[in-house]
């Protein structure tokens, strides 16, 4: 175990937890805190405050890296939020003056859980990685030749953004027929309300994990419903895959972490019929997530850390 | 004008083109051999005697980058062609062997093409390109950072083969729905038979050339059929752009080229539709590509001379 390098910060729909990080992972305790992404000051005054914790167990002030979910520039300024409403926070800037003389780091939460799951988790010895976060949305990451892909501006890996079926399933981010629109667990949640509407044997409406549960207690209606969204994952999976050509795809976020053993093997089976020449090239791993909601602070203050990470 | 770095080979369908490479662009007339990537032993032995041909002339011995459509991989075999029907010819080796001491690198086409356009054409000065060339099928490549995409086993860059559409038009690829089934120039002509199956006034059976000269003279159901193919290329470009966050989007090949004035409008509207937080983020410019046919072999050569690109 080595030392702490960096604190590390992840701001969910009503708290922040914050905790510090070393080489290998998250190191002691977390710190939680109420905060939310959408009121920057009060959310800067609650990081500091974590931050100022964490500083007394570490003995020492370290590089302070934020995930936070939507799209984040270079410069660390929230652009555009679709969950949270926010738009144009300056969180970096206004992190860097409240935390005077430290190193600060703000990205995309799942731009911070791939790189966790890189450098600690399940994608360990990879150079190229993707991750798709399913929760509410759908988030991702992408590591290319051992770095984070960041882009022109800083919002690349926003793998839960592309198109799979044209005029769609509206999504929240008002962009129909989206991978968040058929694989996040608010999909999950719609499956079930069409099973219910086709009046599938046994069928209730249900949260994403509830239709887990089911699935878990043997329900056929439930299997099938993640079965349905495992393939659309697949059908994901294919397309980033193109772009990318990673040797691993990480699949991880609340939904994804529960639904996996049920997801998994209906994903790998699309994937596969929807990848060009599968049987003539080596295929990626399609395996799920090791941090759990660890991974996006891990990474972050991996980030802050990071030289080889550079904004 | 730079002198010679490299030579440069492009095979098409029939003939293979070759021609001494600088940093600018190409230098002075191509060699033109008739060739097919189908038969590798003949192409190699084709390959051999153009840049003979092209010693001659540069006086030297230049390294020789050769750009072909499919799946190659790190090592210049091309593992699987889908539209020439070619599996495992390891035409790395063979080329290594029969123009022993120089240094080879074999690479798929469009990865050629985007490293031509960065270098020396519409996407000079930009260091995140995304380039799409629209031909028989859809090829791609990706620029990160100044340097060209290749993924973990050399395969990046497929942008022909994301779905768009489940369960969507059948492609030569196999897989169905794909941006190849719906924006080649073969798309092209098929949205054509579909414009006279609805009984569109004035349409007929037509290939790609042929629909954009009846668009160019006005008639009216070509340019609703170049519409729709770029509403859909439109799609495709949001899906890349959404994982790779580029500066710049480059539209190529022979349809491509042709059809860009119609195509791109549409594919313009269409990209901002379906990008995230369109309002929110600076957006990739949609351009035209300069370097018509020249693109891949400029960019082979400059990969095989080029020490930033390594395979």
């Amino acid at each position: 175990m080595s030392g702490p390098l960096a604190i590390g910060v992840d701001v969910g729909g009503t708290h922040l937890r914050a905790g510090l990080v070393g080489a290998d992972g998250r190191i002691g305790p977390l710190v939680r805190r109420p905060s939310e992404v959408a009121a920057a000051g009060p959310l800067v005054a609650a990081v500091a405050a974590a931050v100022a914790e964490l500083d007394a167990t570490a003995g020492r002030p370290l590089p302070v890296g934020l995930g936070v979910a939507g799209l984040v520039d270079r410069t660390g300024t929230l652009r555009y939020g679709p969950n949270v409403g926010v738009r144009d926070a300056p969180l970096g800037d206004l992190l860097t003056t409240a935390l005077a003389g430290r190193r600060v780091r703000v990205v995309n939460d799942a731009s911070a859980a791939v790189v966790g799951e890189h450098r600690a988790g399940a994608a360990r010895g990879h150079d190229d990685v993707v991750l798709l976060t399913l929760g509410t949305g759908v988030g991702g990451g992408v590591i290319v030749d051992g770095r984070l892909l960041t882009g022109a501006h800083g919002f690349a890996g926003e793998l839960g953004h592309l198109v799979i079926a044209e005029h769609g399933r509206d999504a929240p981010s008002g962009i129909p027929g989206t991978v968040e629109a058929y694989t996040s667990g608010t999909a999950i949640a719609r499956e079930a309300d069409e099973a219910v509407a086709a009046g599938r044997d046994g069928a209730r409406r249900a949260d994403a994990p509830a239709v887990v549960a089911a699935a878990a207690a043997g329900e056929q209606w439930a299997a099938d419903v993640l079965t349905t969204v495992g393939e659309r994952l697949g059908i994901a999976v294919a397309s980033v895959v193109a772009v990318v050509d990673p040797s691993i795809v990480v699949i991880g976020g609340g939904a994804g972490d529960a639904a996996a053993p049920f997801l998994l093997p209906a994903a790998r089976r699309a994937f596969a019929a929807h990848l060009l020449g599968a049987d003539h090239r080596p295929q990626a791993a399609l395996v799920p997530a090791l941090l759990g909601d660890d991974a996006g602070l891990i990474g972050a203050g991996l980030l802050a850390a990071d030289v080889d990470h550079p904004a």
